[in-house]
């Protein structure tokens, strides 16, 4: 609909800020990288180990995605990364074909990164970004609920250091029966103190603090970065407590240094085995990334092109692939909180790389006392905040079928796997918008007395006509659909023997296909035959326009009418002369 | 749409004629009946040849089958029975699986039909009809071309008497290549022979015999049944003229009798292996004979329940696979002359059965001399008809996007196999329909002078002010274009400082899904936070109860107008006073 600008400020789309940006702008910038670093520390990591991968790569995943959407990405404040959603999916794809900590697996953690990443810039250059919005609200929220659960389910198996199987539900609980006797009773009380920590100090905060009047700004930096907090708390713990005695599991040594630069090594079969994974990845992460794009350009009164949105996501992950990590997108949660902490420009996204790579390059061995059980109690309870039954019942009750499609997504990524769960929830969403396509409404219209306007007879009160009958079909006519209409006429026909006219009123026929067409063509002859005319009403003029290259216009035995008001008129008319000349021949 | 009558006559649809019913229309049915069964018997013969199976049991599929369409079918003059492309396709099925000719291909060939009238008859039960109408008219043209080309080059194998493979145009080439130097050159001049008599003697009968004052009725008569006077005259040439000694195959013995009735051996994998195939066969055959029986319904003025007709292919298919034959249709070419011919009732088709009885009973001997050939002839003259590339033209002119399904499906067909090329076709359409729905029209609309009539902008020359902007939607709101329209009005807010209002036309809106209420109720927030109202006009009856259950209409911080031109005469009203009232403060 935009007419291509030879600009190159419509590929850098970021960067048109640049022309106001100040010192005062670059201070915004800086405060909330740093916010956005002290949540993505913590949620980094713990993201790693969701993917199934060294929590390192977790900081890794954060340094050149970030900096690459903030030079091309459309949303100045989006802030790309690991995200828990997507972790999952990288590790349902990774799990089934490599032993979970091997370097096959971290390789192919990479390759899959670069293969998300191909996927949304090809289908980006190619303006097929339509195709990746085949994912309904009901579907992704579902799909989103059902993961959060097995995500949180996931964490367990460090909470109680145990090998659980995490893929559904039954093998979950089947393998939690296996390994009952085997809890590691010290993990599950360090974890469950930690869930404690991070529930109730911001709650706590939020009541005593803001009533003793502190600064609510700093108070509210808190609250956010509790996750932080609770991991300094944990380390001194473990380190000067010596609970390292207990045998809690920690992070470890982290070699320190710049993310390693390098492609994966990859082979045709393994691309060939993650590309299913990948596709469904690259969809989640653009319909996560989009939705938290639209909102913050519509915001900035800025233009947002879905398509160079794909391109930026796609490089995005490229960089994570080539940067020893694994697949990103965009994150709600630190996107929000670095709006809010007054983010100006991609300078701040910027800022945090840099950080990102500050700890990487110094920070790194403080990290060998952190728990991982904290890790653990940071994504369930950020995660388990999704987990609300509330979008079922209200989806149900405006829409049966969009509350079907929930509820077979739902059950199928818990009780399947989460990838079967997408495409069946996927699917099943299509096979639903075609039954409705094909049962489209059809109404029988008579005239509303005293005026021009014509409705359906069993809504209101009607005119109708013993020779003439109306039909509005309200929908745009297909192959899907237009068998619904013939089969409507013909029933209509059978009806009524006395018929001589058939109005179809197109004024909800928004477009019409060729199937459509030569069904309709084959309706006017066989009609034709019963001595009885179709006649079309309320063309649109773009179907007008396609209808002059197909048949029906000439070989329609009817007329084709502006209005339907002058439709009925003009036949009755003519029906009169009729009878008035045949009274005459008698 | 209909209720349900507690009417036996409902469910023996084709019988309601029964009442007027005399010794006149007996006549014509047997009539009818003698030459449907004249063309019968070499088409059937020919048709089990074609899907790889015995010349009998072509004749065993004309039995059952009619008999049970004709006591539950909706189309009286409906002949159904073996037809060339469910031939073929079932001759896809079974021969990767089994060797031509073995008693398991022709075991599996009754389950397959039972498979088909299994699948039929569910999706009946459940008046899931309308999934099988999933394809398209230029699909299916296309699908019907390409497997008419496979289908006589198929006949090739037996007119060259070696053995061609003709799962795809490569392997047949490939195959010719290999066995050229085996041509039986005896065949492939009797063959070359009765094609010519095919193609030339009803020329022949036309011009000359018609100009010299036959009976018209007769000769047409000898025109349709030309196949049947050349099995009797190569069966004499073959017998008398001792041409049996060049080699030439012939059908040969026989076995004499009913069709023998009983459940073909399965197990379970076979079934797995066969249900695809099935699936598709149920798909195929219920297109063609669904059209072919709603023409001959409107014609005599009848209902015809497309359920109704599932049911009756669907137990018509399962008496062909227990009465040892294979998957059966109404047949298009055999409809039309049993109608033409006179055929007034079921009893036509009864009687046809019978006949066909007869002939297996005390005939099949005749056809011990019967060179396979002329069976060959038979299918490749009547198939090379359907070979006609102007519906590819047509079609391109009329839609690029049904052009291109219509290509694809061919090339997929002639290169990869008949199955393949029907589902490649099916999806490709759905992905070009998803992709139209995907890309709405979307118009700025603004006042015609002078009137109350809202037009495209861009079409008309149209009022429109700087504060308001109007927008209309030609398409029902769905998760698939929700997406479109978000963006065109962040385009717009973003071009349009001065915006203080937003209306959206839902004049051509027929539904609408959680997904797009979601989204507008987020467009309506996000609008809010500009300060600008989203205002909704000409919602139609259902859309407006459909809203009454989302939180839409009670966020919405604009209003619902009933006209979009009180819509626009209200704000400019609104805006007015807040003008004066702003003028009247300083």
């Amino acid at each position: 609909m935009t007419t291509p600008k030879l600009n190159l400020l419509t590929y850098l789309p970021a960067w048109s800020w640049l022309k106001h940006y100040n010192k005062q702008s670059f201070k915004s910038d800086l405060l909330s990288a740093f916010i956005v670093i002290a949540m993505l520390v913590p949620q980094g990591m713990a993201y790693a180990i969701v993917a199934g991968l060294p929590p390192i790569t977790g900081l890794y995943a954060s340094v050149l995605p970030m900096m690459i959407y903030a030079l091309i990405g459309g949303s100045p404040t989006l802030s790309i990364g690991p995200v828990a959603l997507i972790s999952m999916m990288t590790f349902a794809t990774l799990n089934p074909l490599f032993e979970l900590g091997s370097s096959a697996y971290i390789e192919a953690a990479c390759l899959l990164a670069i293969l998300v990443g191909l996927i949304s810039l090809l289908l980006g250059i190619f303006k097929f970004g339509f195709l990746i919005r085949l994912i309904s609200h009901p579907v992704i929220k579902s799909f989103i609920i059902a993961s959060a659960v097995l995500i949180a389910l996931s964490q367990v198996k460090l909470l109680l250091h145990i090998p659980l199987k995490i893929d559904n539900l039954p093998n979950f609980f089947y393998s939690f029966w296996q390994y009952k006797e085997q809890i590691h009773w010290p993990s599950l009380i360090f974890g469950i103190c930690a869930i404690l920590f991070l529930l109730f100090v911001p709650k706590l905060l939020q009541s005593s603090l803001i009533s003793r009047r502190f600064n609510s700004n700093w108070i509210n930096l808190f609250i956010k970065t509790t996750p932080l907090w609770l991991i300094i708390v944990a380390i001194f713990a473990i380190q000067k407590l010596g609970l390292i005695d207990l045998g809690i599991a920690t992070v470890g040594a982290i070699p320190s240094g710049f993310p390693p630069l390098g492609l994966p090594i990859w082979n045709l079969d393994l691309v060939v085995q993650l590309l299913p994974g990948a596709a469904m990845i690259a969809m989640v992460s653009f319909v996560e990334s989009i939705s938290i794009a639209q909102a913050t350009a519509l915001q900035n009164r800025r233009e947002l092109n879905s398509n160079q949105e794909l391109i930026a996501l796609g490089l995005a992950n490229i960089s994570a692939g080539v940067s020893a990590s694994f697949p990103v997108t965009g994150s709600l949660s630190r996107t929000v909180v670095n709006a809010d902490a007054g983010a100006k420009s991609p300078i701040s996204g910027f800022l945090s790389s840099v950080f990102i790579v500050l700890v990487s390059l110094y920070f790194t061995g403080l990290f060998y006392y952190l728990p991982l059980v904290v890790l653990a109690a940071t994504i369930m309870v950020s995660i388990w905040k999704l987990v609300d039954f509330k979008p079922f019942i209200e989806t149900w009750h405006y829409s049966k079928a969009d509350g079907i499609a929930m509820w077979i997504t739902f059950f199928a990524v818990l009780f399947i796997d989460i990838s079967a769960g997408l495409i069946i929830g996927v699917v099943t969403t299509f096979i639903l918008l075609l039954w409705r396509i094909s049962r489209p409404h059809i109404a029988v219209i008579g005239q509303i007395e005293g005026t021009e306007h014509f409705r359906n007879i069993h809504r209101h009160d009607a005119i109708t006509l013993a020779k003439i009958i109306s039909i509005r079909i309200d929908e745009s006519l297909s192959f899907l659909n237009i068998n619904s209409l013939k089969e409507f006429i013909i029933q209509e026909v059978s009806n009524n023997s006395s018929l001589q006219h058939v109005i179809l009123n197109c004024s909800s026929v928004s477009s019409i296909d060729l199937s459509a067409v030569e069904t309709l063509e084959d309706i006017n002859i066989d009609l034709g035959k019963l001595g009885i005319q179709l006649h079309l009403s309320e063309v649109k003029g773009p179907v007008m326009d396609k209808l002059q290259h197909a048949v029906l216009l000439q070989q329609l035995r009817g007329k084709v009418f502006l209005t339907h008001y002058q439709a009925v008129a003009y036949l009755k008319q003519q029906m009169q002369q009729q009878e008035l000349s045949k009274s005459h021949h008698y």
